[in-house]
């Protein structure tokens, strides 16, 4: 499609969800998040094809979350290779009510990266496989896009530490089952720092849009991971990006994605474009209410999708 | 890619793959289907561009088991449109393990429709919804592809059905709490007619792609079902094709499809082809040994997925 | 105790115990049984010194369900010793909510005979091991306490076997784990036989005295079970005989005992007494809420249980 | 039972035992309980009639470990009465599988005292309700049989807290789930003193008589908890005092008991005696092998338990 299709198809589904109630309810359970006024809306689009559009609060920073759980995978998988899956799953997980009797299961392995289990995992690997993790894991973010403005945001790292019993737990736990190996409190620190990067919109899809581009930086055609690793990053964010609505994703969206509680949601049309939606309230699942509805509705209006 | 192009990718995966040991066990627990030679192996494409390639035991029938699970879930899409959504989920399962107590949880609605249990509700609604369900679900599926040569295998039927404890057991758990309309031996027997089907690699890969055809037949151009639920049918095989190993076969060949116990794989490249394997031992997850490697392969080959 | 002071506690327990509200609601699943009127009470007493007092409707038939469980569980026992163990357990079941999961895991070995995958597997162990079944275990029952008028109820027996697609449920999947060894179909008409048997007060509290005498008859002091084997079915009733309020009973009642969803318990003071209460209104865990709240009170006025 | 009798019956018992081989293994997981020679082996019983007997290794003192829960739970009973119940069931907890499952499901509730997660609840009960926690405990844990001589153990505490990576899940996941008012790691703290708690047999049987006596202490006739109060922790014991194991001993054994890793076992009869069983490995449910074994035997005996 052209950049004035883009164009015209955000604009009309951006209008049409914005006058829609705004249903859900934002994050309770960290303090700061539910600070966030409820009616920010913003998208933006980068494409292979150089094409970049935003429109409402898209140049407006906000909590990333578990959307930075794809960058930690990245990573940890472009140090690790294939042996990284020793480690976690590339399965969905069926309910989150069944997680910690899955851990138990399958000795401490997460089902896959994108849960909480499996994103402190990896946050393990990269604590034993990184000299400054948290320096090293930004820098490498920020070269993703050559965008030296992104931060962790040590009051929201903070702010879901003094609340994160059931990370706690669920880190507790897969040590007990013989798959962390640093000291828990140290992964779990580094794991809510990860948490608490920030971005916007239009600079999360310039972050992500190597995913579309094969593995490879748009700003200086470098590789970051390898063709085929980047193809497995999106058949994972297919099929877990989302929580117990992944399947839901893929039916309605038709696109790879990952979405975070701060009410971020990514989404990557391989060969085509990544583009990022933001607007805090969550429907029950746990992802942004307005957001799915913004890419459902532009899937379809576009009438492309990956299916 | 060119016809010739697909010939050569094929053959050489074909011929690798016959070159591997053939690991795995055949299905034990259908008695019809352990009499099957275990070195059967066939291949068939068929693409949106009318190219046709075959190669190995690709005429020869076979029972295409769960692979059935596609037409009759199309069918009653077909008739209930988005009101099947509320007899059975869009999910991926998690562990076969939690199955029953899933079940139980979600108040006997399956995860989706082609787990054991989804695909037991699917017949229930064809039951309560078709005159003659069996012969009206054998026609729209000679439709697909103009093929009056599919049949049902009564023996098949037979054999399974004398061993079906744990379908009786899933089926009156679903009617007791409340999920199945008919009576369950009726439901189960229509159900065994379905797993009965027999087709060739050639036939299968002619019967679905008009999943590859925005839901189109190729041979007469009609509309089988909209591009938007073809497009949702393609979505629930790549999140939920492969029981336990769904993932994985996201993760490695990238491609929405069906497996079967008899064997028999397939797979859709949206907008390029349908593509069939067959090889009857099966992995620890119950797919395919071979039929695994050659798409993983295949698809490698080709440097193209959805992703 | 003296006679005398088992009448007045037994009398003065039922008159407070009369007067207060009838919560609860009778056991909706199964047809026949909604038909019994909701204040009927009747407690009947029978101790190993021979005496006997009933109270309210004591002389009145009603379903004794699964209270039933035990005479079946103990003619088992009766003929295979201690190796019925390898087909069932002894240890309490935990949740409901996790019965089928735990089947599971276990390879189909019901977790104590008391829940209905244990009697299920008890049945068929007296369908395989009787001449006749159904007449046999008649016979074994009415001998207990020289009892000709215990009778099967073929209509109550025909109100479950139409609704119980549950009961269905766990023999098939039984079946499918290799722990039944019938028809499943024979298994369980031989089950809502048993559940079906119907008796008074009196003649229960009769019935059971054996478990009060070290397994042996009162009528005519011969020895049904061994001594070790009495005490072992008084311990399973303590753990398990209450579902998921086995706990609450031994934790407020004290008394091993048995309860059954047509309102009925019988619960045991080795060495003193059987005492039985029937109030067809159930609390929510199944167990009748007056019978409960009788049995309570009752050994509180005593000040005597087993601990 | 005269002195003389219980005298033999233990000896011989003793004796028995002591030829058979000792199966099982010490409790691994704690690195100071494995350098516990696996030989030791003492017996000791104090009756209501002040018989007292000790055999074997029943004046050296060892890790009480889990027994030490019924005397947390004692105190907390004691204080908070039957609104103890608000925070902790008395059901048994069915297999140790389910135990986070249902620590979800049942927000946070541990099903009994006995459990891990609910002898942590009792804990957190403790701080919350005592001046001075781990002072007060001792001094109520000391008076019940005056013995100035029982202490912790701050070495196994610290070896225990040092892998206790489980426990800090489990204490975690209630937190999350508003079961804990205290901070996670001071209620652990006091778990770990708790279940560092050291005695010999003979202290054991003298410190658990009361349970034998109605809730009175035999040394100077006070009342530590009233009768019922006491019928009821041994009901607790009964249906919960032995893991996954607890229908198995009501079953073989037929008393109220509750068993730890140090290899310790208590069971009581009401109204006659406490028996201590000690023998440091374990069977594969985490029982004293010998433990389990001589207490069977013992009560096989005397043809004396509760049922």
């Amino acid at each position: 499609m052209k950049k004035t299709t883009y164009k015209t198809l955000i604009k009309k589904t951006f209008d049409e969800v914005c006058s829609l109630e705004n249903n859900g309810d934002k994050a309770s359970y960290i303090p700061e998040l539910v600070k966030i006024d409820s009616n920010k809306f913003g998208v933006h689009i980068t494409t292979v094809k150089s094409v970049k559009f935003g429109i409402g609060n898209y140049q407006e920073k906000f909590s990333i979350q578990s959307i930075s759980k794809v960058f930690s995978l990245t990573l940890a998988y472009k140090i690790l290779g294939e042996k990284l899956w020793n480690r976690v799953g590339v399965e969905p997980s069926g309910t989150a009510f069944n997680s910690l009797i899955q851990l138990e299961k399958d000795n401490g392995k997460p089902r896959n990266p994108f849960i909480n289990s499996g994103a402190i995992v990896i946050a393990d690997v990269l604590l034993s496989n990184l000299e400054n993790p948290k320096e090293d894991l930004l820098d490498f973010i920020r070269n993703l896009s050559k965008n030296q403005d992104i931060q962790y945001n040590a009051k929201i790292a903070a702010s879901e530490k003094s609340v994160s019993f059931r990370n706690i737990a669920l880190c507790n736990l897969i040590k007990s089952l013989g798959n962390i190996e640093n000291k828990p409190s140290d992964v779990l620190d580094f794991y809510f720092d990860i948490c608490s990067l920030e971005a916007t919109c239009e600079q999360l899809s310039e972050l992500f849009i190597f995913l579309a581009n094969n593995g490879s930086a748009m700003h200086n055609n470098s590789s970051i991971i390898t063709k085929s690793q980047s193809k497995r990053i999106n058949a994972l964010m297919q099929t877990c990006g989302f929580y117990d609505e992944s399947g839901e994703f893929a039916f309605k969206v038709g696109l790879p994605g990952k979405s975070g509680v701060g009410g971020g949601i990514i989404a990557i049309h391989p060969n085509k474009y990544a583009i990022s939606v933001w607007s805090p309230k969550l429907n029950l699942k746990g992802n942004s209410y307005k957001g799915m509805l913004f890419l459902e509705n532009f899937t379809t209006a576009t009438t492309q999708s990956i299916f």
